[in-house]
C-alpha cells in the first residue's frame, strides 16, 4: 500500500482562538452558490442492512455526486467564492484523489485554469480523471516538502489561488452542504457520521448537523490504520499521523489546527475500525444497496458494525463519500 | 421514418383474436395493486455515458427494486390478483433466479406458502435468497421435463396456484409497470428498450410504452448467444432456443406463444449483442452510474453501444433489470 505523503510530525500547534469558523449561514450560502454545479444526491435505505446493524441507517449517497465524490462541494464553493481578480490566474491544489478532480471540474466551470500537484506514486486512473477535467498535472516526489515546494513554485509562476483540500473555510462550508441536505431531508436523525481524514468533511458535517439540530451527535469514523484524529482528540492536541496503511485511500491525510478545533468543539466522538471491517462494510453496501462505493466511503458503516452497541436502535445518517475505485481490483479479492 | 426498423414486413401472422392480452388499463391496475410491495425506482442519467453513446440515455434502475430486480412487479401482481380461494393453498413456480425470490417475497406478503422448483445446478446464492424469503425449495434435474413433472407433482399434492415467470397475463401486466413509470416520468422518450428472455418484461414494456405514447419505438435487446427471440421474430414463428451460453444468466429462457404474439405486434425490432459488449456495458454502468447491475441488466446498453448509428441523437429509455450477482466473480475478471 503506497503512502502518498510521508508525514513529518509538523503542526503541533492549535489555531489561535480568533480563527474564524464557518457557520450554518456560510453553509447555506455555499449550498446556493454551488447549486448549478453539484447534484442533490439521494438518501438510500436498506431493510436488510438495518437488520444487520440493529439500527436505522440513512445513506447520503455522495458516490452519485458530480466527479464521483463529495469533494466537488467544497472545491466549487471555494472556487466560486473567489473574486474575479483572485480567480483570474487560476487555482492550484495538491491531491492524489477526488479533490484533484473536483478542483479541475470546478475551475473549468468557472472558466479558469487549474494546476494540480500530484505525488508521482498516485494511481494513474485518478491522475487521468483530473486531467480529463482539464487540470494541468504536475508530478512531485511523495513528501510534504516536495509538494509544498511545487505548490509554491506554481503560485509564484502563475499567481494561482490555493484551494487547500481541507484547511480552508470555504472548502469546509461546501463539504457541510451534504449534511445540510441529509439532516433537512431525514427528520429524526439522532447520529450523523462521516469519515475523517484531514477533517474538512467532518468539520462541515458537524457544523451543519449540530447547528440545525443541537441534539444530534456527530461521530467521526476513522481507519485504525490512520488514526491520527482519534489520538488527537483524546490527547487534546494534534498528534502526527504515524502510519496510513489503509485500503481507505481517501483517508490518509492528517488534521490541521483549523479542523482539529472545529472537530474538538462539535464532534461527540471519533471511533476507529479495522481493515477487515471496512472491506466487509463495502461489500455489504454493494450487495444490499446495489451501489458502487469506494473503501473510504464504507468506513462509517464499518464503524456502526464494529461498535454496534453504541448505535443500537438509533436513526443514523452516514455520508457515503464517493464511488471512485479501480473495478479490476476489488479489496475482497486480494 | 429512418431506416431504424425493417420488421414491418415480417408481421405475417396475427395472434388469434380470442387470446386476451394485457392492456394499459391492466398495467395501471397492477401499479395500484403492487404499490404496497414495490419501490418506485429512480431514473438515472450520466453525461459521460451520453457522450459515449451519442444519445441521451435514461436508465430505469430496477436493480434498486425490492428483491433486487423487476421480477417482484409481475410476481406480486399475479399473487395479489389471486382470489382468497385460489391463494389459500399457496403458489408454485419454477426459476433459478430472480423470479424465485420475487415469488417467495410476494407470497410471504400475501401470507401464503410458496413452492419453488429450482434446477439442481442453480447457484446456491440464488437458492438461498429465495429460501430466505420463505420459499420452499425443491431441486430437480435441469431439464424441462423434470421441471414440469415436479411442478405438477407439487400442484397435485398442495393445490398451489402456478405463477409462471412470463406465460401469465398478470405477470406481464406487472412487469409493464416499470415502463409505465419510466414513460410517464421522462417525457420525450423516442425509444424504450428492455432485455428479452421469455418475453414477459418486453411484452409488458411494449404494451405500456406504445399505449401511452404511440410514437415510441420499443426494441428488445438479446444476447447473440441466446437469440431465439431475434430469430423467431424474423422467421415469423417461434424458433427454439438453440443455445444459451451467455453471461447474461437471466436471459436463458425462450419465448412462449403469448409473449411471441405481443412482441410481434408491439415491438419494432430485436437487436442482438455479443458477450464482450455486454461485459463492457456492465462495467461502464458500474463506473459511470456507480451502481451494481447484473449482466442481464446491461444488455440494453450493450445494444445501444453495438448499434450506435440506430440510436444517434435519440432519447432512449433502458430498463436496468436487476443487480443480483456474485461479487466475488465479476465477468471482466475472468
Amino acid at each position: 500500500m503506497p503512502r502518498f505523503w510521508t508525514l513529518a510530525s509538523l503542526r503541533l500547534v492549535t489555531a489561535p482562538a480568533s480563527t474564524p469558523v464557518p457557520t450554518l449561514a456560510d453553509i447555506r450560502a455555499a449550498a446556493v452558490r454551488i447549486a448549478p454545479l453539484v447534484h442533490r444526491t439521494p438518501v438510500l435505505t436498506s431493510t436488510s442492512l438495518d437488520v444487520l446493524c440493529g439500527a436505522r441507517i440513512f445513506f447520503k449517497c455522495e458516490n452519485f455526486q458530480r466527479t464521483g465524490s463529495f469533494k466537488i462541494r467544497g472545491a466549487s464553493n471555494a472556487i466560486m467564492s473567489l473574486t474575479d481578480e483572485q480567480a483570474a490566474c487560476g487555482v492550484v491544489t495538491h491531491s492524489s484523489g477526488n479533490h484533484a478532480s473536483a478542483v479541475a471540474c470546478a475551475a473549468r466551470h468557472r472558466g479558469v485554469p487549474s494546476f494540480i500537484v500530484v505525488p508521482e506514486n498516485a494511481p494513474q486512473a485518478k491522475i487521468d480523471t483530473a486531467a480529463g477535467f482539464g487540470g494541468v498535472i504536475s508530478l512531485c516526489k511523495p513528501t510534504l516538502e516536495a509538494r509544498q515546494e511545487m505548490v509554491d513554485d506554481i503560485q509564484e509562476r502563475t499567481g494561482a489561488a490555493m484551494v487547500h483540500p481541507y484547511d480552508n473555510n470555504d472548502v469546509i462550508a461546501g463539504q457541510g452542504t451534504a449534511a445540510l441536505e441529509l439532516v433537512e431531508e431525514i427528520t429524526g436523525l439522532e447520529i450523523v457520521s462521516a469519515p475523517v481524514s484531514g477533517g474538512g468533511l467532518l468539520s462541515g458535517t458537524a457544523i451543519a448537523a449540530t447547528s440545525l439540530r443541537p441534539a444530534i451527535r456527530v461521530v467521526g469514523a476513522e481507519p485504525v490504520n490512520a488514526d491520527d484524529a482519534y489520538r488527537s482528540i483524546r490527547a487534546g492536541s494534534i498528534q502526527p499521523l504515524l502510519h496510513s496503511n489503509t485500503i481507505a485511500d481517501g483517508l490518509r491525510a492528517a488534521l490541521c489546527p483549523r479542523t482539529f478545533d472545529i472537530i474538538r468543539s462539535r464532534v461527540t466522538n471519533i471511533l476507529t475500525v479495522d481493515e477487515e471491517t471496512i472491506i466487509e462494510a463495502m461489500k455489504l453496501i454493494w450487495r444490499y444497496l446495489k451501489i458502487v462505493v469506494e473503501p473510504s466511503g464504507a468506513v462509517p458503516l464499518a464503524m456502526v458494525l464494529a461498535h454496534r452497541e453504541r448505535f443500537a436502535g438509533r436513526h443514523v445518517g452516514l455520508i457515503l463519500t464517493g464511488g471512485n475505485l479501480d473495478l479490476d481490483k476489488l479489496p475482497w479479492q486480494h
